[in-house]
């Protein structure tokens, strides 16, 4: 390893701001030009990590998804607590995707030094959004900050499985919105924690919260974690303590129930199963040759060759 | 190859309904038990296939999808050509997830012996729910079916990669959705060959097609396809000709501009490189053994190895 990155990664794990925000962006490249410096920082970072809380707050644009982070962050920070933010978003405001307003009301959590907020460029592959994401919390962990959010707009499988690499999964409703409704139903329902009906003082509020009790009734999960329904006024305050709370009795049940040891074997498992993937990939195109590659992938596209059989004799040369 | 594999494929190839079902509930679980069998029925069927010309339609929940996917089949038909129509979303009718009222309009469809319709299981691993997707397609592709529609819900990467898929990609959008336009504007945008305004009897058409037609200008393609905007009334049929005329337009300009063959080319790679991918996987998954793969990650998720040095010396031995 270079020195200069030792030197920055030792920088940030002893707090030092700016080198927290040089080795983020080092991560967050770590499939570009950086390659071998952003592994070297990572693994420099590793063994440091596994020490935050992760919570994963999704929901759909409007819902308010912002300010309630802004707000849950604010609550952490009364509790003692040093906080991350990682906006995966491109609507929210920590992104720089969102309007005047919003921003103003972030400003005074970004002026805390107990605070540090990064957003995600959302262009680019999903994939590796989903693994540049991951590089960052880990980085995050590793200098210390105590609870991780990580915001995203909650629709698609990358967001699926942003949600799955925090401890919580938070899931936003909001009242009103009759297609969200079966949005839920398709599948994130099944990845909430914790159910928050935000805008709780808005008409038909307890008809959502009534709707998403009868759903949990109707798919009831095996014994263990039964995500509560948290109503919040974000723009307010109202409620998140409650949310706070229902994180940390969240993530004592993941200890307890042993869960807490089975995600971390999980993530591990992931993520060396990632690695080496690209890696055996990289090593076999090298060793094949482009030219090879390339009049295979012409056989196939022109129809003289099946892909199953072209696989085969690629493989067996 | 087993020799009822054989036959079934023959079956399916010379038009026999029963075996054409078969034969995709075959591949549709290519990854499964049956995965050899899965793969020399693919491999039999791949050189019949290119045929095609596949249309991926994707639009919200509530967009009137199904209806219009059944009015463009329908349109299909009068212009004599065969039809088969893959759903991938799980509120469409064919997929059996929607009102009584839908599933009867769809019912004249489905007596049609020109017309095939398939509905994808959606649950587990989206990606493979992608690949499954493909093979389907190519099957029905190879059984002559000479016009594709493929539906999904457009939101995720999933949807955009089974987008992809397809030759021409129609995107919905209906009046009044305001959130909507900010999810185009966060992607679906850039994968629209189409963009149909249903509902174009409604309040606040008009904006739609202003708003859509203002993002396009401000977003400007590279000379070639410029994405048409056609409004519909898809309840009635109002509209739906000129989509096909546009589809059939659309797949004019790939043939006559060469994309036609740079997409073949980029689908047979991709192709190539998924089975490449996996089979390199199962192999080193194999080589290293599951007792020591297994002590690996328990010394990465116990923070003992990073994941990157394990990676390095899981290659090296």
């Amino acid at each position: 390893m270079s020195a200069p990155i030792f030197s920055l990664v030792q920088a940030a794990l002893a707090g030092q701001r700016r080198a927290v925000a040089r080795l983020l962006s080092l991560v967050e490249n770590a499939d570009a030009r950086e390659r071998d410096d952003a592994r070297a920082a990572l693994a420099q970072v590793y063994p440091h990590t596994g020490q935050a809380q992760m919570l994963g707050v999704t929901g759909a644009p409007g819902s308010g998804k912002s300010t309630l982070v802004a707000q849950i962050a604010a609550e952490y920070r009364r509790r003692g607590r040093t906080v991350g933010i990682v906006a995966v978003d491109p609507t929210s405001p920590f992104s720089g995707g969102a309007l005047l307003g919003d921003r103003i009301r972030m400003q005074a959590l970004s002026g805390d030094a107990g605070v540090f907020i990064r957003s995600m460029a959302s262009r680019g592959s999903l994939g590796g959004l989903a693994r540049n994401t991951s590089n960052v919390v880990k980085a995050l962990d590793a200098c210390g900050y105590q609870r991780l959010i990580i915001e995203t707009v909650g629709v698609g499988q990358t967001e699926t499985d942003i949600a799955r690499t925090a401890h919580t999964t938070l899931v936003i409703q909001v009242p009103g919105m009759g297609d969200e409704i079966q949005t839920l139903k398709a599948g994130i329902l099944e990845i909430a924690d914790l159910l928050v009906v935000n805008k709780a003082d808005h008409l038909g509020a307890d008809h959502t919260v009534a709707a998403l009790r009868a759903m949990l009734e109707l798919s009831p999960r095996a014994a263990g974690w039964q995500p509560p329904i948290l109503p919040t006024v974000a723009t307010t305050g109202q409620g998140v303590a409650e949310v706070v709370d229902a994180t940390e009795r969240h993530v004592a049940y993941l200890r307890q129930s042993g869960q807490w040891e089975r995600q971390a074997r999980a993530r591990a498992a992931d993520e060396l199963e990632a690695l080496l993937r690209e890696e055996l990939w990289r090593r076999h195109l090298a060793q094949v040759g482009e030219t090879r590659y390339a009049a295979l992938i012409e056989q196939v596209a022109t129809r003289q060759l099946d892909p199953y059989t072209a696989a085969e004799e690629i493989l067996h040369t």
